[in-house]
């Protein structure tokens, strides 16, 4: 251990490695798991740094796992196997935000906030960010294809990555993609590497897309006696053809957290409430508001704000952000979990999950992009209770295989991880897995980096 | 041989099978490069038995390139090889075409103009068509990741492709994606497989995420004396937040070429046309469409006419459409190249695509999307000219080492292919090309799959 440290130091200086157990602790963990120690924690200052420590961590043998603010949501970067835990938040420079062709550079260990408003200051908007965007880097946002509140109109993280320059599990640095909107030559290993949860290379510097920031934006509150009905509003909307660029839904349980820990008037009685923006040309965003509304109210809406001023839609909006806060304060564990169907079978899923939830007498709150079909049903409940755990893993179990059965998916944005990998297999099938297998082995023969997420051991 | 053809038959049966030279010939080209015979034409109906067809490849060691329609423009689907060419036209089927979750599903072998207006019908467009559409196929598309006129606004094919089913070069059947708008459960295969090129897997059916068709379009044809504004114009209007539908651009050459093929009345003293289109919402729409006629004024434009009628529309967009085989009608021999760089070098681009036409003294005719910086320069020339044709080559290989000077890439959308994988290293670098060769060593150890295709031979 002493001498692996000591050859650490030699790359990345004294001050960039990180040993005793204090410090170490700090990286044990990230927004759902915790508890598990890495040996090490290396903090460089470059992609030159980061190779000199992979081809060091080959040599020796040792498991490296990559790490930005840990926001993350199913074990990612959490060192389940010690090992090197490589912190990149030394790597936060904005290179360029660049006008005239919608792009930005930035490297991994820029905070996705401190990119967006970069952006914004020259009339661009970056508009993948995650609800943790005020924390998480732009590194993790790409390694787990991050999606956010933006995704039904705009898309997801890796609709954004034009290229980037990554450290490959053996060291080597490489470019991919390309600094034009368009590039066909050779393999597209951006869309490979882009969600790859730190598994096949280290994401060290990114060229992302930006789009003019919309000259309007309105928001709608849209308040339901049943949840079904919001569920329908949603398809009726993107049916009509209105894509709004947020369509996200609380339910009841969720609607009270937040009022008990805001106190912002929202409906505590209403089963469900919808939040809708629209964005674009003022003539086009009002247009889409006003037929918004009124297929809403076709389906039986018991109520519709819409925000008259930037404040009260920041308002409507803090209700949204501060969902998951909210529902985490009511006991002391809180289980976010992350399922997509088809949007058309959001309502099914919906009923599922409350009946699933009775059957096995637990908490759950649901809100999410109900607009992608991305729902996040919330488990609360506390994890030394072993009798009550027991139920909530075969609910979870049962949330997973019913999002599968509706043509759904185990994970819309939060990645596998290691809470997920389990499920991997009922979604891909043994041969999709074999796939993912070769070609891990073929990136990282030696198989340290961040081994044993995504699809288990290989 | 005759043993190969055997148990190809017992796979596809008798009519399956097309094993005589006059046969062979008809698929020993593409719309760019010709004349590599197949040893035998195979005309699968399904996926199950492509996947047999692999597995007797992978015995017998025999060399397999899938075939679409062979609109392709880099030789990516010529079988230099020889062995089987699988050609994909039976699996024909359109499977569904989903209004409420806005997409579709069809085999690989649809002609893309089906799938466009099967989406028509029901108010859906499929944006990434490219020119060739009315020939191509779906699988084709995906193959090359294909661009089109619309990319600007839309993006390309692969930005289109939710999940896919593909037969693997060792035979296995996967499906990769989801039927979701979102999906992180595991590696993005369907990133890393379309723009493989039929090296990687044959596609055989897509699920296609489809748009709502805009209620308003509106065309714009701008006539300017000098290029370099033409090239400005386009950067100012996307500096200025417009992104519209298609943004165009023709020269001089191009022009008179379809002004003498097609009598459309195109100004043939001009130096370069732009022909934009913006859609959405009427109010909208009138008001980009406004705002871009400003911003070619102030830049000198010579004339701005507006499409007030959709026939009017249609006659310039025939303009366009035509500029391939308009000039291809000049020379015997057409050579159309696919370079792209940064919008804001676009000017600069087509500057020194002029020089290099003028020192090496041959025709070049320029057109393509200025919007995405896909500029297509398209040499006439006559191949049976040795002479001219090594004053072509150089200029080829100026033109491309010029792009990726500027920030470029070697291939906008039409592929690697043969034609471009000696400059792919140019762009690549020796370890990028290394990583795309041990993906596709671990996933067709035979490398049976259209072998020497993109980075040559592995």
């Amino acid at each position: 251990m002493t001498a692996l440290i000591k050859e650490l130091e030699d790359i990345v200086g004294k001050d960039g490695v990180l040993a005793s157990k204090e410090e170490r602790i700090c990286y044990s963990y990230d927004a759902q798991l915790s508890e598990a120690m890495p040996d090490v924690v290396v903090i460089p200052e470059n992609a030159g740094q980061i190779s000199k420590i992979m081809k060091l961590a080959n040599r020796r043998k040792v498991k490296v796992v990559p790490r930005g603010s840990g926001t993350g949501l199913s074990g990612g970067s959490v060192p389940v196997n010690g090992g090197i835990l490589l912190l990149l938040r030394k790597l936060d420079k904005i290179i360029t935000i660049d006008r005239e062709n919608l792009m930005g550079v930035a490297e991994s260990g820029v905070v996705t906030a401190r990119f967006c408003e970069a952006a914004g200051k020259v009339g661009l908007m970056y508009p993948p960010y995650p609800s943790s965007y005020k924390t998480s880097m732009l590194g993790g946002n790409i390694a787990s294809n991050a999606g956010g509140v933006m995704g039904l109109k705009y898309g997801v993280t890796g609709d954004y990555v034009m290229g980037m320059e990554v450290v490959l599990p053996t060291g080597e640095i490489i470019k991919t993609g390309a600094n034009t909107v368009k590039s066909v030559s050779g393999y597209d290993l951006t869309g490979l590497l882009v969600g790859s949860e730190g598994t096949l290379c280290i994401v060290t510097e990114a060229t992302l897309k930006l789009v003019p920031k919309p000259e309007f934006t309105q928001s709608l509150l849209v308040v339901f006696n049943d949840i079904e009905s919001a569920a329908k509003s949603v398809s009726e909307i993107i049916s009509a053809g209105i894509i709004p660029s947020a369509l996200e839904i609380m339910d009841n349980a969720t609607i009270n957290a937040i009022e008990d820990f805001k106190k912002i008037g929202m409906p505590k009685t209403a089963d469900a409430v919808l939040l809708i923006e629209a964005d674009g040309i003022k003539e086009a965003v009002e247009k889409d508001a006003a037929r918004i509304s009124d297929i809403c109210e076709k389906l039986n809406a018991e109520s519709i704000k819409t925000a008259k001023t930037v404040s009260e839609s920041k308002e409507l909006w803090e209700a949204r952000t501060s969902a998951l806060p909210a529902l985490a304060r009511i006991k002391p564990t809180t289980m976010l979990e992350d399922v997509t169907v088809p949007r058309g079978r959001v309502p099914e899923m919906i009923t599922y999950i409350q009946q699933i939830a009775k059957k096995y007498d637990i908490m759950i709150g649901t809100f999410g992009h109900i607009g992608d079909g991305n729902l996040h049903p919330t488990i609360l409940t506390d994890k030394r209770d072993r009798e009550e755990m027991e139920r909530v893993e075969k609910a979870i179990e049962e949330i997973f295989k019913t999002a599968i059965e509706l043509g759904g998916t185990v994970s819309g944005e939060h990645g596998v991880g290691l809470t997920k990998s389990r499920f991997l297999k009922m979604e891909k099938g043994k041969e999709g897995i074999e796939v993912m297998r070769a070609i891990k082995n073929a990136l990282d023969p030696n198989n340290i980096l961040n081994p044993g997420k995504i699809f288990g051991w290989v």
